[in-house]
């Protein structure tokens, strides 16, 4: 099989690597394997070290800190309690709650739990605990009957592709946006929940492969800043590389993009990075049994070897040309069933017709040794790992167009 | 060090046990570990039978479901969906969500986002994701500054140990609180905020060591009957064979304990059981990208091998049994610092005179080797491994009782 999904995109290197498979047979490493710790309060002596040379070498721009958990819905609800945190103790102008707030949260009330809101977008996913699923809003068989919180949720720019040949439209798109994520944040501090962040993903990969400019995401980032919110970069898909740069808010080319940047699949660990500002004043407030796992923390490490040795962000941009180029190719030979080709790297998307011919196509497809993915509506999403190669992307064109063939 | 806490209770069969690193150098597991699944949509071909050897073969009674997660808090949050999602179908007599519901869920609000709770227990700890969180009440440090739900909580018995000797006291408290129960799953129905489910722990652990008898958790699974209510039975501290029995809710004698049984720490990998009327009637309601890791499954094959072969549930038993006489013994040896031995199997603890001096006491335990750990305001809990023999609780109490002459 030719994977262009690879695991919901969270196989960063290709299958059985020869550089993991190594590793993993080290008998140095094995007790990693078998003896998981507690992270949190028994890190292991050397841990502190693996951490610089693996997560902390590919930290985000204006961020020293890094806190690892499990997984990708993990990593969202603790940078939501961080951004809550952060922001009482912003309000409170200290860090030490009163004895009010401390009595009031053991029984779920105010103050000590506070009616703070965090700002997502309409087609936002950000993971099903509940927390994160009170800010993705992609799919309504996530949501329906699980009970949720009254957070402000702004239209994400719905852009019209290719990005550059409808500049001015998009623009004009992304003004709207804005506009309203300003409106909503002023509209939920009159109700009294103020907005302590704001959730965003960098390319909504669940909601259908939705793009916006680096000049929406700048204009965000100080809307954010403007009225006191923190900036919360969701990289659960995007992160890794297969943008072509390591994290997909390198695009937007600035210093500060981010107050929080979280982090999953590719990673192999979950986490997040955040500014200073962001470090709980006491332990244990952001705490779990295990918070991550050395084991992925020694797979990622020579993840990041292989990275850089084998130059792999360089081939993801050569890569994601030539499948970018296919994909105008075929949408331009097969009009009636593609259109909106998009894409940064490898992390590129097409929409087809209707539901039912996408599911058809993601059949046939696998049929032929295909495996592909679908997202949003009918959208089908391309994630190959980052050793997908030009000659794959001919391989997969090939066989796409065959099933399109099939299917016209 | 003499390690009686275990990475806050999570290894299984001590460290380094040798038949898990003999598991993790057969080459055939290698490939588990360098590739990690979608679980929920590519399962490796031989899954379901792994599944089927390891957790379904310590699956509790009226139970053969189980989904895995990857930690606990994800086991806890995604239980309570599926328990949102049982109580919407009764409340709906089928399992289709109206249009009106999958519209207004996309924006979190009813009835689609329906204002159902969870009941829960004051000293309860499910886990500080924020569904989780909303039912854990055990320390303030871990709740407050985040936003909450109005959920009902209800008193948690407080009784004096030994049980046997104060039954009289502790069925009249124990009565009080389940009346408090049914009062309060009244009052919830009245507010608007019908309580689909109750979660509780068989001991209460992070909450301070908290135990009930039988009789109560009988009566408890009596009031959710009768109510309409899940009855969620949260073993991830209990489970895996500390008290003696696989189950903590085993010791309860009954055909039908629970609804939900979740678990993780010692069990390796998160996950709950369920019964068969709570497995969403479509995929994609419960999921995630990884929905746990087959590595961890693959140990806890062998981690329950070694418990069979090695009679472990016995040895237990055995300790357990040797520990409880010595604690009683120091506690009349030193009646000025413990107080209210307690324990199940080995899941045992006892309380000091002060917070100060509990934390004194720890400090100078591991200074000797020897390694707790606290819980609640002023409690220590024993967490050995089930490894634990009746030769370790002797260096143990002679190490504590070292300790505890030098306090004195």
């Amino acid at each position: 099989m030719l994977d262009v999904y690879t695991q919901i995109s969270s196989i960063p290197i290709g299958y059985n690597h020869p550089a993991l498979l190594k590793l993993m047979t080290n008998p140095n490493n094995l007790s990693t394997v078998v003896n998981r710790p507690a992270l949190g309060i028994l890190p292991p002596e050397n841990f502190p070290d693996k951490i610089t040379e693996s997560l902390l070498s590919v930290a985000p721009s204006g961020m020293s800190r890094v806190q690892t958990m499990a997984c990708g819905s993990c990593s969202n609800e603790n940078a939501y309690k961080a951004m809550f945190i952060w922001y009482r103790n912003k309000e409170r102008g200290h860090s030490i709650p009163s004895e009010v707030e401390l009595h009031s949260c053991m029984i779920n009330q105010g103050p000590g739990c506070p009616d703070l809101s965090i700002l997502s977008f309409m087609g936002g996913f950000h993971g099903r605990t509940m927390g994160c699923l009170a800010t993705t809003h992609s799919k309504a068989i996530h949501k329906v009957d699980v009970p949720s919180f009254d957070w402000p949720i702004a239209p994400f720019p719905y852009l019209q592709y290719p990005l550059e040949e409808f500049s001015r439209e998009n623009a004009q798109e992304e003004a709207r946006c804005l506009e309203e994520v300003e409106d909503l944040i002023v509209k939920w501090r009159h109700k009294g929940k103020p907005v302590a962040g704001i959730v965003i993903e960098p390319i909504q990969a669940e909601g259908g492969d939705n793009h916006a400019s680096a000049d929406f995401f700048r204009g965000l980032r100080k809307i954010a800043s403007k009225h006191g919110c923190a900036f919360h970069v969701d990289e659960v898909q995007t992160g890794g590389g297969c943008t072509g740069k390591f994290w997909a808010h390198e695009h937007w080319g600035m210093d500060d993009p981010a107050d929080i940047v979280s982090f999953s699949k590719k990673l192999l660990t979950g986490g997040y990075y955040y500014k200073n500002e962001f470090q709980a004043e006491k332990p244990y407030r952001i705490f779990n049994t295990w918070m991550g796992d050395p084991t992925k923390n020694l797979l990622l490490s020579e993840v990041l070897n292989v990275i850089r040795t084998e130059n792999l962000l360089v081939e993801v941009t050569r890569s994601g040309k030539a499948l970018m180029n296919g994909l105008y190719e075929l949408q331009a030979q097969y009009p009636g069933i593609l259109s909106r080709a998009r894409g940064q790297g490898t992390f590129c998307a097409i929409d087809v017709c209707d539901d039912a011919t996408r599911n058809n196509i993601l059949v046939k497809a696998r049929n032929k040794g295909l495996f592909l993915g679908g997202c949003g509506d009918r959208s089908i999403r391309f994630r190959p790992a980052l050793v997908f190669k030009e000659y794959h992307v001919h391989i997969f064109l090939n066989l796409f167009n065959d099933v399109l063939a099939q299917i016209k």
